[in-house]
């Protein structure tokens, strides 16, 4: 699904709104349903590292139609699946990816970072139900 | 080997037919004996980022002329083949690929991503033996 | 939009039928309306290099809603847009990629190589309308 | 200088409501003086292709502190730069990438693609007076 300049626009927004409450320089990434950029945004003081991160995240939700530490769960070495890791240019499987959802279906992903991981994965959830 | 058109149909046809089977949307990819793209297919439903999954357990088993999973034991970090898994733009090691046999020759490979690695297995190898 | 399996399969069959009345060894790329692979097929003797050619002239008929070779007349040194080109990961603007269309939308893209640019697009035109 | 998130939002702002009154869907990336991403809107029905392309001409005018188009008459095949253009990952050197500036300093760089290289001049320059 194509997500609308209005729909990214209101997940950024209230990611930003969470994240100021945390206190945390988020970066926030949001693709549309098919992976491709719709709106990017770096708070102020956000790591420069954590563009690709929130990115990858982002990424790797919409990959696999799960939050991205969901997605991690395949990727933990005990599962022994070696080099999944890597595929599609790289995935990242931790918390602050996960699909935005408006009346129930998926419209686009949403991935932060700058924060903790449970950080990331509030202020990626206040942006994720639209 | 070259495989052919009708080789790879086949394998594709039958992979197909054991993931209805098992109610797993497949994303199916089949190499020549060189590694080269032969055929693909994505089922309806099946994941996006198993595309780029199914095309690595394909190349991995070419690359050693062994199943993924095999080439996967070299990847285990307990052997400390550092660096392995990042060989030939990125190895996948587990199960899901393999060497496509006509009359007990390697006429091509397979890679099956959609499912858990068992059921990748299975529709693999229902695919594998043409 | 999601291209489906019955679609990629008759766009594929099609294209092949033409390419044999042609006498040309094809590689035919089927992509999703926002450039996910769907399906490939390499015809028995078509060129190894003609597989990227095809994958790249879908791509480029796919990010510009337009097919391949209409994009080529922006690429034009004549228009100076320098580098345009390598954008994305690298155009491929010549005749072989353009939109399939089913009722008259746009439900995903066919690029493909390996005859001369005019055969190619006749090829492709037969995949074209599903 | 790092660009504040209030200048990346007025920037935007400003080249949205250009492009609306030009009737252009356009892709506005927003780099830092140092080229990191710093906001990026994709409108509403804007190419997919052109993601990419609003992202090389901010880069490319960041990268030599200059329009984009400044930069394309050194890319030009007659003065024999052979390669420039595959510099830092690749150039874009036509109209729509150029500083942001505020009280005549630079603090960013604009990068727009969408409509024809004029418009998307027009765009960037009602986005670069901050």
């Amino acid at each position: 699904m194509e997500t609308t300049q209005i729909q990214a626009s209101r997940a950024i927004n209230q990611a930003v709104e969470k994240a100021m409450q945390l206190d945390v320089n988020a970066n926030i990434s949001i693709l549309d349903s098919f992976g491709h950029l719709k709106s990017f945004l770096r708070m102020d003081n956000a790591y420069l590292g954590s563009i690709d991160v929130a990115m990858g995240k982002a990424k790797t939700a919409m990959l696999f139609r799960m939050n991205s530490e969901a997605v991690g769960e395949f990727l933990n070495p005990e599962n022994k699946t070696y080099g999944l890791v890597n595929t599609s240019g790289g995935l990242v499987g931790f918390k602050g990816g996960m699909p935005i959802k408006s009346q129930g279906s998926i419209v686009g992903y949403i991935g932060v970072s700058g924060g903790s991981p449970d950080q990331d994965f509030e202020i990626a959830s206040a942006g994720s139900n639209i």
